[in-house]
């Protein structure tokens, strides 16, 4: 019997190529040089590709924020302390974190969703899909049961589902959780033998010492659990996070509803890898938005096969790059819509 | 007796340094890891510097879209024909263009100026700062006298002092005239010392003979008018364009007003490296937006100390990569006048 994940996977289908080509047929006849907008006519091939129409508008837009805690937490990996998840997820229901004052901008919804905070929290706007407060410190056993993992990858999905169900056809990927670098080092390194020296990053700003540290912890949990073989379900389960199987959800979900899913930075873009390994078809419904100053996510994202367009030396996650991004996926659209062909503005072509 | 040129450099002062310190206390309150929201905390700090506001709104925003043509067409350096320049002209005026729908999206107008084209224009929106028809051919005289050279600048200025009579406080630099990435490449050339092989293009799309070619036409006029001193406005006069000058004049005239002044691709920035060897301060008021995909952009930033934001593989020009940029500005100050506190939220610090 095919598990609840398998048939996710199993709904992803390839982008409608009939459509990308009617999407080059009208870029072409636009006033400017042939590809010359670039990514933006990238976009406009792919959202056609996805959605089968070569100038969909994308009425309800939402970032789906996956906040989880880390067990490794306890090895002092982050220049914050683990209570601050469960404030910020607190502070995006109030409405007051940057991804929620780039939502407004870009006229999409914030959905936070307790995936695994160690907390007991309580919110009307809250989606509680809550699996377990936190994960296990990776250093001294797996992070998470198979199970669990799958049960927080099948809350990405329902999430996802259930925003479609309310009229949401676009969406991007945001984290929270302390620790959540580390795990997502991990995953690097795992899912592409990067060095631990070259996957780990500043996070949220730690110093030399605790960067040295970091790398350490998390070479001592790729040790801990050698091998970590081809199953990419049990290698996220042993050093990923409840948040990031969360994203991997998020991202099945959507391919699996013709949804393009915008990738934020380093945390989303290790879910990413991981989706992408469970369902290489849903790489085509991604949308790579910022490169994030976390060393390693340059990585990440060739590891993927995405390119970012915005380079803002950010490193916050949230999903605020990738709401950022949201701008330019309307950019192509109203390209696509509003823009004087070469025979109706009378241009002479090359 | 000075000319009306240096008497715009002589008024552009340097940014406001105390704003610039209460831009920074302010974002280092918010909820969020100092300075991990990268360009956009750069953003709000130079705007504050620019402006003495440190949560400044932008009301009305201009791209302003110079317009001439190049003698240098003559040689063959262009995949379109010279009669572009007129008809894409009478698009922005329509507004049909890529840089029309781009304005609209971002809540600006585009204020297209024919400083000169080869044609006779008349449009009622049609700003008409026309000081000739097009440039002479640069491979055979001077592309412009210095008076003509310094009457484009001129021109800019008071398009921008118009536009800052009419409550516009914040710009964007556009620009159409086919040739004028030939001149563009010889101004990088004569004023950074880049070899002509690494400083031309492919412009809106040549192939490998014309690119060769138009190589050795900015060859040929580095050597024509060789040597090109020291004397900046004679260099621009020699081997610029009047679309490029006017742009120079934007940037001085912007800076001199104390307004944000976001520089769109190649040409923009060639006119961007005139505007900062004529007047060093205006590039604290200078936003790169977007890094084109012509050869030469990345070295033209570099000379110029900036570096760009969106990395979309563009190469349309018009001032669409530099109004894509809006955006990103706007989102700036809605992360300085929307986010919460620390205090305000709850949230530890590391």
């Amino acid at each position: 019997m095919m598990s609840n994940i398998e048939q996710v996977i199993q709904g992803i289908g390839p982008l409608q190529e009939e459509a990308i080509a009617r999407a080059e047929g009208h870029l072409n006849q636009l006033t400017k040089p042939p590809g010359s907008l670039g990514k933006l006519e990238e976009i406009a091939r792919q959202v056609a590709g996805i959605t089968g129409e070569t100038m969909p508008v994308f009425e309800k837009k939402a970032v789906v924020v996956m906040a989880g805690d880390h067990g490794v937490c306890e090895e002092g990996v982050s220049a914050f302390p683990a209570e601050v998840t469960p404030q910020m997820v607190m502070n995006f229901l109030a409405g007051g974190a940057a991804v929620n004052v780039l939502a407004r901008q870009a006229g999409a919804d914030v959905v936070c969703v307790d995936v695994g905070v160690n907390a007991d929290l309580e919110h009307p706007q809250l989606v509680s899909k809550k699996v377990r407060k936190g994960t296990r410190n990776m250093v001294r056993e797996a992070a998470m049961t198979r199970e669990e993992a799958e049960r927080a990858i099948m809350a990405g999905v329902e999430v996802v589902e259930d925003l479609v169900r309310k009229g949401y056809t676009l969406f991007a990927t945001g984290d929270m959780g302390i620790g959540n670098t580390t795990a997502s080092s991990s995953l690097l390194c795992a899912l592409t033998g990067l060095e631990a020296g070259l996957a780990v990053g500043r996070g949220t700003g730690i110093n030399d010492e605790t960067w040295l540290h970091k790398q350490a912890v998390v070479q001592r949990a790729l040790e801990v659990h050698d091998p970590l073989g081809e199953d990419v379900l049990d290698v996220l389960a042993k050093i990923g996070g409840l948040e990031i199987a969360g994203l991997v959800g998020v991202i099945l979900g959507a391919a699996k509803h013709g949804c393009p899913v915008v990738i934020d930075g380093f945390i989303s873009s290790a879910a990413a890898l991981v989706a992408t390994r469970l369902a290489p078809l849903s790489a085509a419904y991604l949308i790579a938005s910022h490169l994030s100053q976390e060393q390693g996510h340059r990585r990440l994202l060739e590891a993927i096969g995405l390119e970012a367009m915005l380079h803002m030396d950010m490193r916050l996650g949230e999903g605020t790059g990738a709401v950022l991004c949201f701008n330019l996926i309307d950019a192509a659209g109203k390209i696509m819509r509003e823009m004087a062909t070469f025979e109706s503005a009378g241009v002479s072509r090359s």
